[in-house]
Parts: C-alpha cells; sequence; structure tokens
C-alpha cells in the first residue's frame, strides 16, 4: 500500500511537473497568433522586457509627428534571454512599440516631456514561417486607430512602409537599437544584461 | 530495481522541485540587502516592469538638469504583482531610476530625444522595518557617481533631499505616478495591467 501510495504520489508529481512545463512552453511560444493573414492583438506586453523610449513629440515635428509621441518598446522575454545570451534575435521574436501622449513640459524635476496618456500600439515580428519574403523575415503592424481605441486584428503593412526603412537604418537586425540602451548594453552580456552587475555603465564586451 | 528505480527518481524529482521553488522565494525576496546602514547596488533590474520614461534634458535646463536625462523607471515585479491586483505598494517595494543620455535629437523618426549612453542609477525603497521614521517609509538613494560608473553601496539620502518633495507632490504613495502610464492604467486593474487585454486604451476601473 505504501509503494501504491508513493507511486501515486510519484506519478501525480510527474503529471504536475509536465503540467509546469507545458504550460511555460505554451506561455513562451504563444505570445502572438496569426489567423488568416491577421495578426491578433498581443497581450501582456507591459510584462517583457523594457528596450527603450524615443521620443517624438508633435512640438518638434510640425504638429504631426509620424509616431506621436513616446514610444515605449519592449521586447518579448524568450527573445531577450537569447539576445543576452548569443547577441542575436530568435526566429519568433515580437517587439511591441507602445505609443503614449505628452501629458506635461514641466514637472517638480524640471523641464522636459512627461509620459501623459496611452495613444496607440505597434508591433514587428521576426517569423520566418510567416514571412518568408520580407526582409529579415519581419512584419510590422499598427493597432492605432483613433488615439483611444485599439484594433483586434490588423494586416502587416506593406514592406515599403516599415521594413525598408528598418532594413536600410536600423543598426541590428532590423532593430533600431542605436536607440535602445538596454539591447545595446545587453548584445551577449548574459547577466550583466540585466543591470547593475557592473560598476562601469558601459559593460565590457 | 524497477520499483527502487522508480523511487529514486521519483526522490531526485521531489528535490529539483523543491529547489526550483526555494529559488523562486529567493529571487523574491532578495531584491536588496542593507548592511550597516548602506544599501548594496540592487541587479537585475532591467527585467523587473518599466513603468515610465520622464525626460529632463540638459538643453531645455539652463545646460543642468537636476536628473539628467532620460529616466528610465522599473518597480520590482512582486511589487507590480501586489500594485496590478490591489492598486497598492507593498512593504518592500523598490524603484529602480536609470538616468540615460540624450544620444541624439533626430532619427529617420522625426526630430525628438532619443536614448544615448547609460550615465547613473537612483533607487528608492519602501520598507517599514529599516525606515520606520521617513515619511511613508520610503528612502531614496543615489549611486551615480561621474556618469561612467557607479558606486557599489551607498547611504540613504536625507529626508529633505527626495522625501519632502515625493511627500508633497507625489500623486500616489510617494510616487510619481502622474507621469508613469504604466502604473496609472494599472492600478487595481488585474490583467488589463499588462497591456492587450482591452480595445479602450484607457482601461475601465
Amino acid at each position: 500500500m505504501k509503494s501504491t501510495s508513493k507511486g501515486f504520489f510519484c506519478a501525480a508529481l510527474v503529471a504536475s511537473v509536465s503540467q509546469m512545463f507545458v504550460a511555460q512552453t505554451t506561455v513562451a511560444s504563444d505570445l502572438y497568433t496569426i489567423k488568416d493573414g491577421k495578426l491578433e492583438r498581443p497581450t501582456g506586453y507591459r510584462e517583457w522586457v523594457f528596450v527603450g523610449t524615443p521620443l517624438t513629440p508633435n512640438d518638434m515635428n510640425n504638429g504631426k509627428a509620424t509616431f506621436p509621441e513616446f514610444h515605449n518598446v519592449y521586447l518579448d522575454r524568450q527573445s531577450w534571454n537569447q539576445w543576452k545570451e548569443k547577441g542575436t534575435v530568435r526566429d519568433g521574436a515580437i517587439m511591441v512599440k507602445e505609443m503614449v501622449s505628452v501629458g506635461t513640459k514641466s514637472a517638480p524635476s524640471g523641464s522636459g516631456y512627461f509620459e501623459g496618456d496611452y495613444i496607440g500600439l505597434e508591433i514587428s515580428i521576426k517569423d520566418s514561417k510567416h514571412f518568408p519574403k520580407e526582409p529579415g523575415n519581419w512584419a510590422y503592424f499598427s493597432f492605432t486607430t483613433d488615439g483611444k481605441t485599439l484594433k483586434e486584428t490588423t494586416s502587416a503593412l506593406p514592406t515599403e512602409k516599415c521594413n525598408a526603412c528598418h532594413a536600410a537604418l536600423a543598426a541590428d537586425d532590423f532593430m533600431f537599437t542605436q536607440y535602445y540602451p538596454v539591447l545595446r548594453a545587453g548584445k551577449g552580456t548574459g547577466i550583466e544584461a540585466t543591470g547593475g552587475f557592473n560598476s562601469k555603465l558601459t559593460p565590457a564586451k
């Protein structure tokens, strides 16, 4: 009986551990869904790894910035793990550019630009299976509508609309790492990529 | 023999699972260390939850911003979990303000401000055990030196240096949430706090 009980416990534990790994695998590989050529709006990205915040305010772009205004940019955690270990972008990477308005230009800390409200959402995905013909296998999507709501699904933007500029001007595998200190400092630097392990602000490579 | 093998496997599995939980617990409760009144430089914060990027560029502050220039601000994940579920800040919360220079003011996406290199690191900690007399139990630290290196340890700054301003002007429990869209939108909103679950850009409370 004791043996049977142990066996049952062990089997239950194996099942439980298997479920844990299955759940983790599901989360890691289920970051985006493309159906009938349309990408469903990704979720959960504010818990991914932040890589940098470019700012193109309307008041510095004749009242109409191409990408208004703050761009909070994230990379999925699985891709981040490969980036910090190997310095390369995995097939299946997804980046999120969440757009935020300028809320104010004055604060107790001084004059500047301070983040206001969410106004849009743009996505890039590197996926050789879905986008074999796109340069670098990167495709680009916008879920932005009127600055108050987001689309539920959307198709990839034409190659010349986004990819061409990334191909020509982005510093590393179609990513504008020249504006993303987290990715620049973290490329292949292992645990130092996560911050604070090295007193030198630019980690040794 | 088969039974013994199973028993061994089961024992090894139990040990392995135990280690997993021990490791997770250690990570969650060991985010900072204070020894002899000095805080050791925290690590790993670039994998925490990003909450917003205030910008006080030198060129908008007579060449010498109080906090130059981009401030990438993070909250530890355990505190984030409580914030999104309950809308409150846990005792033991740690926030990181990583300072980044302005790298350039012109990019393919337009005119603006774009993040350059890391130049400093500031920390705030809410801890009733270590800081029972500080307003809100928040203490503030700077590891910044010359913009190229960071201190290994540092003492809390005087109350009037940081806490007083946070007490008077910060919107929510000494945090300047008025400039942190992730915290504003995420306060007590559960899974919606993580982004993308709601097509409305300002989640319903």
